[in-house]
């Protein structure tokens, strides 16, 4: 083998990294689950067709084919297989399949890997993680759940900040009936095309959205300034709703964004105070969304851009007969970790899940280690016993290059010795029992250390 | 959308399903952590020149490739891309590309899913979720690693097996040293003609064996009689070394072999009893293994063949300056369970993970449930709010449908009354504090229901 580089856009992580990824998925099932969200896992390919429907995205995606396809296969190009590219999709059709087997209001999460075949660079990934929440009705979904949502996933951001010192996140959060109706208000015929030039107002400013505003759609100056000053309007409280009435527009679609929209901040700010804002910029430019929207950045870090993004659909899935309304978030977990734990940022307190390296006298005397490990085992302690019959120097240094904090050494059987365990941090050794002995709940796992 | 239909070969579960699926994975997840596997997830595709390196399996590959490719794509053939087919591939890539990172002996464990464009029939996926440990040294690996690999997997087994209702298994070991010494004893040159064979002596009996090593290699009536009589032995104890010493074939390989494989199996039965016996037919005919080989039955369920398979390879993975033996063995997680999971016969006892379901009294005091709900997660019990303030009768039916053993009723406002808790199974109604109620342990979270 001489492929030695790693792919480009196809992240991995050392065991001292995936810990840490697999910890921060830990928290994130836990608080997906206590809200009583049920886990599914969707296959890795879908139709052609079904990923393509959408349109704007087919660029990215990867097609998937048997290297040696025969008569069997079907070539119809519909009936191609891609790699999906979100969890989006997969989990409509998913609903589709199985309406008749769920009960609705149905809650789920899904953490996958997906895929894109875009040109990789700093924070896109061809291959990456995504924990999504979704909550999808049959026919109807109560408004209520556009406050769920983002509580759930605000908790769970919440978990990684005060239990792993990643940053807090304040989320932007809009509502497209609000964008909409105001458009509409000002005689705007296509609010599509607005939106989707003011979701660039973050990346360009508000003078440039003005001029695409003008330029490329048509609009007058004047309908484009008030664009532009919805665009700027954000709060925290009630205060967004007067400052969208100042701009002089009347629209009832607008009344009811402004409505939905002000309900879910007062909600939400009142369960988790300080995490949400009303921010009438949200686009969310090519995406279906159909009322609320959520972006969600990094205190301290908001030229990363959102790393947490969903919203409303009033059909998130559809077929002759039935509308299935649907409302989640989208977490993006290799954009969130990967940087941090490629350059070593984040790792965990050790490169094994070990708590003890039991040593090994002689190769005769590998039972009796054998035995101390599995009694330690029974009682929940990850141990590993040496691979070889060293010195007891080396078999301390092999325990210390793994970062294992202990390091147990059993009586020699000629001289009816007592076991002893050392911590090799602070070089304290007593004599212990493999049937009795714990070590501090801190060192039982391995731990996160480091600054996100 | 139009496709209802799931994919052939392409397993998905309901979310009952998928919970069971899960509380396998932590099963798996936990005991190999107690034996010190740290875990690793390697990207989805490797380069179609790692793919095909042993030759046989190209035709199950799946190509990956970019549904827009542009100049800036290789075209190089050996650059491609395919979905991994199994994790040892991946995991000979990550140690080379990484050895200067890691610590040997590496024990790593890796739950995923891999791909392979085959035909798809029953017990046949094209995408399947793998377990696999394995333990690789730099350079050398001592002899005591082939005993542990098999007892760690056992001990996971066992775990499903007692805890799960799983049927027992036994282990089926042999050594690729008695084989082919006792093969080249015989005056055969190519033994791994004869092992290809061999390994089909279950599914075509020992008969048609030998008709193969006669016909097919022109083996003597002699040498195929031996070889077909050495593929019949088995035991448990060391009797098998007597039983090939009757044959009367001398070979210094073989009995490197035979010492090698008593070792393996006396110490393996000592640790757990009954779970392993020598059975000198095993073979693993295609895999590139150069020592211990592992098959793993299902008792009284031997026609579904083997469900966790593996070895020692002296070269595990290389390249100009060193070389990395290792041993270990795979866990056909979709095989054991796809199956099962899908006829009904295994399912988590409720399709949500909640515990509690808080009845909403009005959608006015909907916040009074939210309250209580919060209240219950702090604690980590699992519950989820009534989607709609209905009669509690509808409410409980909610409940009921999706298994939620318990409905929580808030005390109305108006009434200044207390709150309530009641098991809808047994109908069972007390008032209960939400800061200090807890709920039975069994009930905490879904258990598993169903016999495999």
């Amino acid at each position: 083998m001489a492929r030695l580089k790693p792919l480009s856009g196809f992240p991995e992580f050392l065991p001292q990294g995936q810990m840490v990824e697999n910890h921060v998925i830990r928290i994130l099932e836990e608080t997906f689950e206590l809200h009583g969200f049920a886990p599914i896992n969707t296959r890795a390919v879908e139709t052609m067709e079904s990923l393509t429907r959408k349109g704007e995205i087919d660029k990215e995606v990867y097609v998937v084919s048997r290297l040696q396809a025969d008569e069997h296969d079907s070539h119809r190009e519909k009936d191609q297989l891609g790699l999906h590219f979100d969890l989006t999709v997969p989990f409509a059709r998913y609903v589709l399949e199985n309406a008749g087997h769920l009960q609705f209001p149905f809650r789920r999460y899904q953490i996958q890997k997906v895929w894109r075949g875009e040109r990789p660079q700093e924070g896109r990934y061809r291959e990456f993680t995504q924990a999504d929440i979704d909550i999808v009705g049959s026919e109807t979904l109560a408004d209520h759940h556009d406050v769920e949502a983002p509580l759930v996933m605000l908790e769970a951001l919440e978990r990684l900040h005060t239990e792993l010192g990643f940053p807090p996140v304040l989320m932007h959060v809009n509502n497209r009936k609000l964008s909409e109706g105001f458009y509409r208000g000002l005689g705007i015929e296509e609010p599509a095309g607005v939106l989707q030039r003011v979701d660039k107002y973050d990346k360009i400013g508000p003078q440039a959205v003005h001029e695409l505003l003008t330029e490329e759609l048509g609009l007058s100056d004047a309908q484009a300034d008030r664009c532009v000053a919805l665009a700027g309007i954000s709060s925290s409280d009630h205060s967004f709703i007067e400052q969208v009435r100042d701009l002089g527009v009347a629209n009832d679609m607008l009344e009811e964004g402004l409505d939905a929209l002000d309900r879910v901040v007062t909600a939400v700010n009142r369960a988790v105070p300080g995490r949400m804002v009303a921010d009438l910029k949200i686009a969310r430019g090519l995406d279906y969304y159909t009322g609320t929207v959520y972006e969600t950045e990094l205190v301290g870090h908001e030229s990363m851009g959102s790393v947490s993004s969903g919203g409303r659909y009033d059909a998130l899935a559809s077929d002759e007969k039935h509308t299935y309304p649907g409302v989640g978030i989208s977490l993006g977990l290799t954009r969130l970790l990967a940087p941090v734990i490629s350059r070593g940022q984040l790792g965990s307190t050790r490169t094994v899940p070990s708590a003890v390296l039991v040593a090994v006298n002689t190769e005769e005397e590998r039972d009796v280690s054998e035995a101390v490990a599995a009694s330690l085992r029974s009682r929940g302690i990850a141990c590993e016993v040496a691979p070889k019959a060293d010195k007891y120097g080396k078999q301390i240094k092999h325990a210390d290059r793994r970062g294992i904090p202990f390091v147990w050494f059993p009586g020699r059987r000629d001289q009816q010795g007592a076991d002893e365990v050392k911590d090799i941090r602070s070089g304290d050794q007593i004599s212990a029992d493999a049937a009795a002995w714990n070590p501090p709940a801190a060192d039982l796992r391995p731990g996160v250390v480091g600054q996100w």
